[in-house]
């Protein structure tokens, strides 16, 4: 570096916009100095003299740094008429460290710099305060011993507490002036005894001290393990600047004072301003908590000229900077001083909000109103949350599986809740783990709470088709639903004990934890409003049956990107007709099942057409291997045993009763075995023997090695394809139907699994010929399209043949995540993908946010081959990571057409699709 | 078509390369005629004639056919001086079809067409045989009168077996000529009634059925069938061909004579011409076996002149034909017709045999010898297999798991086998499904029998490793190890008793079956060494015991491209370190097991480094998840019952003899329990339930939903890195060892698994610094690369990324297969591949011959990414389809390296690269 580097910056000098140089406080010191605004005089050293120190061998300051830093000074000493050490009316500064973004870890505000025990009179003389003057001095005393001379607070706080005993204070209020002049000297004492030599009472070493401090405290530790945390590298932060900015004092009189406030209300978004602030007062003051601020409205009252330049500032600070601010001010000698501002932190509800108002207000355009949203902060808005303010202490903790908040009554079984739901209770389902067979459970319950299974479970995935919130996982609960109860330690829940679970934090409370209900704002809609006209991507929404379609529509959602029959089966009433055909021994067996599950399964697909039109519904066709609507092996053969068990009992009462009967007919009396323990009884036992028997063999049978890779599909669709043709007839019916009512109807078949188009033109045969007959029978065209789910990584290797049959492709990203990685969703989350993820072998969970380097690769590469051979291919996803906004950015770029994600995710993803818009020159891949 | 259209061809004009137009068998007298050598003169109604004609809605012939057709028989009559239809000096012909490959279910020729009652007598003259001439009559009646009018064999049958009966004939030799003629007046009736009809005596309208019912045949369903099957597609053969030929008699005296032959013998290629013939006979007495034949060579002596042309005959065939000719004649006065030629069927030796010799001769080049002999074939040559003269009954079935054959006495189990093994028994192994543990039992047996289990299950990938037969899912054998036998159907084998097994073709027989040993001929040598010097891959072998690359290196083998570490790890002594290591509850203990190992695998590496110097060995580091070396959860379940059991036994025995002590001490006299179930019997029982309890609970620990997709491989050398750690020392120890005995090695270590290049980052931390210890210890450089196994789909996504860290790619294609289908091997070859193989849904089980529209897709996309980023990246291939011709012939396209398969797949993959080479002009992936 030169000799005639600048590394320092007046406040009138420094670039506002260059916060890599002069960090982020600093920038914005400069940037209102410059605006006019009245920031006390000041200077910024440079993050480029921060690293050249600690570059350096010996790590010594740049030459000529100090000199600058005199200069500033100097010019400081003229702008206030003061003088840095001068007795009688000294200059004192603040020293803070300050990086482009703000970094716990790093040094904090040194106030009063310059404090000595000369200065410290013309202080007292000046805020006539002799108590403040003291107590500022111990304080600087004991915090520049500790961030620049690296003595431990415990020594200065032992110290003090003796001063404390001594005096017989109580509390630190009561010290007096005197007392705390007495501190200060045996602060002395402390730093001389730890440090091996005097507190510095030169105020140019203090100065210079004080810098080195900040630019160490850059390399410490907590620093630094932020940094490698949130993935800070060089390029968004380099170094730390530090400022120095003059004292004000707010404590010189009763035309003085110090506040903080927002340019608007952060936790609402109402556009007033607000704030808390204390008259004769010091920044600290408010902190300590020992006078109680005022409202800033109050203000109006008591300075009212203050007050006008209070509303003036906070004008300037929004029409500057665009956004809410969140400032600090001091109020000197009746002169209003802005110290600090920087971008207000928000909840998602005021976020929303105030940047709806402000494009109203033509502060913003909307599309800069749209960039203003996180879309991941609008979850809080579209579940009920517990209440911020109420503080409890989980009873348990799990995994947050589906998000939201609920309260109810322990239940442990689904009939039970069914049953009880019935009479308007509020309940929890708590289970070891859920089935298909619980269904009905989830929807009587307000929340789902599971002791066993991830966030993939079938609790996890069932529980946010629905919306509900849900805990899984939580192992410190057992649960044991035969004696309706479950322990959690020594702590026993019984069967309507109230809990409240979260589900966004996957904590469980005992008892009714009171709750912030949902808030899908007027600004909300009309922000996605304007989201749905800006974004090029069409949102969807994943949604099995009507009531979640209801919803989906309710948040946006322009159609239906998938539609999983499957989860229709699992409905209480189907069940038993699935078992049926998936027992029966030949096809006409299974037929017969089949003829009756198509009625069903057409009501189903009409109410969701009507549900949704005009807009699309895509059905997939039956996806899971069958063997995942039977029970395990084991289950059966436990069953079995109980069942052989009770056959012998049976036989044993039934023989007794027989021999009874004859040798002491006084003791049985008009006394009879209940009628399933009769003659009868046995036989009908082994009925139900010879059926779980036949399960068994089924579920045998059927049994695979790996299932995520085995006979499921479009392979079953094939080889049974009895099954596939029920469920094209019961679509193109009730579309059929529809239509002939006059509901416009969208239809879309969906092939699950497919890896050859050999497989997809065997499924198109039944659909023309079906499609044929239920046209010739309705006398009307139905209006459906064909298409393919592409989830198989070989699907995308022959992405221009399956085009020629599909009309268009869908990701399923899940699948193909699990195959392009070979990772196994539940046993890789189980086993060792959180190791990858902590020590950066991957980034992030592919299963959460789409891997775009390796998927993404796969997905572009398919895109570009089946559009090379059907241009108008349309191309969605509906993978799980089609609600996230990373992957919606990149899904953007990669030319899809539409995403879709669970009803609760829509809004995010309506949002994300715009941004993915708006940004999209930006994008790289990477 | 035009009425000039050209539909005959005689056999001066047709063009013999036409196969296509004329059908092979017209095309080979075509070119016969035309080379000059003597064929009985004759012409070929086109193929286009009879697509014509079935095509045409009636079947009617097209215009001019019949027209074109006197024509050619006005020739023939010009050529014989015969007429046809003319009494005292008949033209006879025969009618054969002929498309352009032969093909069952097409008619069989008819022999003497012409005949009628008139022209019979001018053929008894000429042949100066009056039996022979009724015989030859009522044989064309029935062929014709079942071939031309649909008639029924039975009918004639009936009616020749009722005159046969009259005249007190027991065979058909005793009948008389004037027998015979009854029966021809028999079958004129016979005709009369089925068809309704006379027989037809005009000899025109004799052809023009004739031609009809061959054209007919060409739509027959064992035609058409068999064209389904064997994918026999239009642009192959398309219709067939009418041949009409001039009959000749080698029965008309004794210069008369017929017979077959071949330019060389078919059974060894030996260089002598091989056949047989009769003298005064017609071609049909060969056949049926009356006469005996004589060998040709008789000939030289019996009638030397014809002799003579019979070896210029065959030489001229070979010298045009280059290629061993099988072909018939007839002497008729002394003059040699050749009747029909075609490329001889030879075995794999033979073939290999005559292509050297015939490349020596300078009749062939070596490239044309090289793609002479079909890579497959060679397989017969590799393996011993059942003598093919001896016929047996098979005692049961099961899949043809490893090619060879084997005898010997049955054994149950593999301790059994490893005793008698050593008492010089030769032994099969019989098991209802064999696991790691058993492996010394695949060393001690000839060959292993299972009546579980498929293709890939764990006896037949370790019976193929090793190259011995196994015969794997013998559903029909029920074996029972604790009796020691097994049962199929009512027959019971016990240990001792012996069978023999045929690897190839999946069948059991009782008792020991005569066998002809492997054949690795010195013309094979000769042969592969040219296919070495021709191919660009190098044939490298999968092998994993220093054995098993012992036999890699004599068949050929330049390197071992993946020794897979786990399967050293199965050996009876490691087996228990391994499941140390695994139940380690720490990772100091877990080091402590490793510490044990690493000798074991140090040694290992040596000698396999030793055995294969100077060519390179690459070691594949640990690959499947942990559990597969432990129990399955039942088994141990079931273990720990009988523990159980075994506990309270013991207990309730010491009981007995305590109180039988005291009570009656004379019933137990000097008698004692056995030591284990005295005092100290119940706590060694608990110590064995302590630790089976602990293995139970690891099995749990470890279950995974889908064990293929989950904890294996480099994800679980990153997590327990002491397991790599120990195998790269073992490996770069032995090579260090190796390398200062002065032995040249080539060490590679392989990573399994990965996806991203931070594992391969990872695992190169622990080469990096094991390398430098090793180096420093042993004072020079150790001779090794890095690289990685590419068999995830992601790997080949980032294949740019990794290839700056591995210096090598080896595509594991079987997983890679896998994960591109989304199909787990196991479950799709016993589910649903099957069907898709035969409806055509897929081509080819992908498992076995590389599919190349999609892995192979993803293949050349990898390797064109990997040499952007190391243009010398050196990408092979170890998988299984690496031995298959077809793949072989893609991954020569695809510009891999080397390919690597199991040694004895080693010869096959040679030849198939140099035919790869031979072809790649030609090549088209499709």
């Amino acid at each position: 570096m030169s000799d005639d580097k600048k590394w320092v910056y007046s406040f009138h000098e420094g670039d506002g916009s260059d916060k890599r140089l002069l960090g982020g406080k600093g920038a914005n010191l400069c940037e209102m100095t410059q605006m006019g605004l009245r920031v006390p005089p000041g200077f910024i050293i440079t993050t480029e003299a921060c690293l050249h120190t600690l570059d350096d061998p010996r790590q010594e300051f740049p030459e000529q740094l100090m000199d600058q830093v005199r200069e500033q000074m100097a010019r400081l000493e003229k702008e206030t008429g003061r003088g840095f050490g001068q007795a009688d009316n000294p200059l004192l500064v603040s020293v803070r460290s300050g990086s482009a973004i703000s970094m716990p870890g790093m040094m904090d505000t040194i106030l009063n710099l310059g404090l000595n025990s000369d200065t410290l009179q013309g202080l007292i003389e000046q805020t006539n305060n002799e108590r403040f003057g003291y107590d500022s001095y111990r304080r600087f005393i004991q915090l520049f011993g500790k961030v620049a001379m690296g003595i431990a607070d415990e020594h200065f706080d032992e110290a003090f507490e003796a001063v404390k005993r001594q005096v017989g204070a109580n509390n630190d209020v009561e010290l007096t002036g005197e007392d705390l002049r007495r501190i200060t000297t045996v602060f002395f004492d402390v730093v001389q005894r730890q440090a091996g030599r005097p507190f510095p009472l030169d105020v140019y070493e203090q100065l210079e001290w004080s810098i080195r401090a900040v630019f160490k405290s850059w390399m410490g530790k907590r620093a630094v393990d932020y940094r490698r945390q949130f993935n800070v590298t060089p390029d968004i932060a380099h170094g730390t600047a530090v400022n120095i900015c003059t004292m004000v004092f707010g404590n010189m009189g009763n035309d003085g004072a110090t506040g903080v406030g927002f340019t608007r209300n952060p936790a609402t978004g109402e556009n007033v301003m607000y704030g808390e602030y204390l008259t004769n007062a010091q920044g600290e003051d408010v902190v300590a908590g020992i006078r109680t601020p005022k409202p800033v409205v109050q203000m109006a009252e008591e300075m009212p000229e203050i007050y006008r330049q209070l509303e003036d500032l906070r004008n300037r600070l929004e029409s500057h900077y665009r956004e809410v601010q969140d400032f600090e001010y001091t109020v000197e000698n009746g002169v209003l001083y802005c110290l600090q501002t920087r971008n207000g932190k928000m909840n998602a509800a005021a976020r929303v909000r105030t940047a709806v108002e402000m494009a109203a207000q033509g502060l913003l355009t909307r599309e800069e109103a749209l960039l203003r949203v996180d879309p991941e902060q609008l979850d809080q808005l579209l579940h009920p949350r517990l209440d911020p303010s109420f503080e409890a202490t989980p009873l348990a903790d799990g995994l947050p599986a589906s998000p939201g908040a609920a309260s109810g009554r322990v239940v442990f079984d689904a009939d039970r809740a069914e049953m009880l739901a019935r009479d308007g209770e509020k309940l929890i389902l708590v289970r070891e783990e859920t089935k298909p067979d619980d269904i009905h459970g989830f929807f009587a319950a307000q929340g789902v709470l599971t002791s066993r299974g991830g966030k993939t479970s079938h609790a996890a995935v069932v529980a946010r088709g629905m919306g509900k919130p849900c805990v899984a996982g939580a192992g410190g609960i057992s649960v044991d639903v035969r004696s309706r109860e479950a322990r959690v330690g020594e702590r026993v829940l019984h069967e309507g004990d109230v809990i409240t679970i979260d589900g966004g934090t996957g904590k469980v409370y005992e008892g009714e934890i009171p709750t912030v209900p949902a808030d899908f704002t007027s600004e909300l809609r009309t922000l996605l409003d304007w989201a749905d006209a800006t974004a090029r991507l069409c949102v969807l929404a994943n949604a099995d049956t009507p009531e979640d379609a209801r919803r989906a529509r309710e948040l946006g959602a322009r159609g239906i990107g998938l539609c999983r029959t499957e989860r229709m089966f699992n409905a209480q009433d189907r069940l038993p007709l699935v078992l049926e055909m998936i027992l029966a021994e030949d096809e006409d067996k299974r037929k017969q099942a089949l003829d009756r599950l198509l009625p069903i399964q057409r009501e189903d697909f009409k109410s969701m057409f009507q549900t949704m039109s005009p807009y699309p519904v895509t059905v997939r066709l039956l996806d899971p291997p069958i063997h995942e609507f039977l029970p395990t092996e084991r289950e059966l053969e436990e069953e079995l045993q109980d069942l052989h068990q009770l056959r012998g009992n049976i036989r044993g009462m039934t023989t007794l009763m027989q021999s009874l009967r004859t040798t002491s007919p006084e003791l049985i009396g008009t006394a009879n075995l209940p009628a399933f323990m009769q003659e009868g009884g046995v036989e009908y036992v082994e009925r139900v023997i010879t059926h779980k028997r036949r399960m068994l063999s089924k579920v045998r049978e059927l049994f695979e090695i790996n299932p995520m890779l085995g006979h499921r599909g479009v392979r079953l669709g094939i080889t049974f394809p009895e099954i596939y043709e029920m469920q094209i007839r019961a679509v193109l019916e009730a579309a059929a139907e529809c239509m002939q009512q006059g509901t416009e109807v969208h239809a879309e078949i969906m092939v699950p699994q497919v890896c050859t188009a050999q497989e997809l033109l065997r499924v198109k045969v039944y659909v023309d010929r079906i499609s044929q007959t239920v046209q010739e029978t309705f006398k009307l065209k139905v209006n459906f399209k064909f298409g393919t789910m592409i989830e198989v990584v070989r699907a995308c290797m022959r992405a221009r043949n399956l085009a020629e049959v599909a009309e268009f492709f869908s990701f399923g990203t899940n699948d193909l995540t699990q195959a392009t990685f070979s990772f196994s969703r539940e046993d890789a989350e189980n086993k060792f993908l959180p190791f990858y993820n902590e020590n950066g072998i991957l980034q992030d969970n592919p299963f959460e946010v789409l891997d775009v380097k390796g998927v993404g690769q796969l997905m572009e590469t398919t895109v570009k081959w089946g559009r090379e051979s059907r241009p108008d291919l349309i191309v969605g996803i509906c993978g799980e990571q089609g609600g996230h906004p990373a992957s919606i950015r990149f899904l953007h770029a990669a030319g899809l057409d539409y995403v879709s994600c669970s009803a609760l995710r829509v809004p995010i993803a309506r949002l994300a699709a715009a941004q993915a818009k708006l940004r999209e020159s930006e994008y790289d891949a990477g």
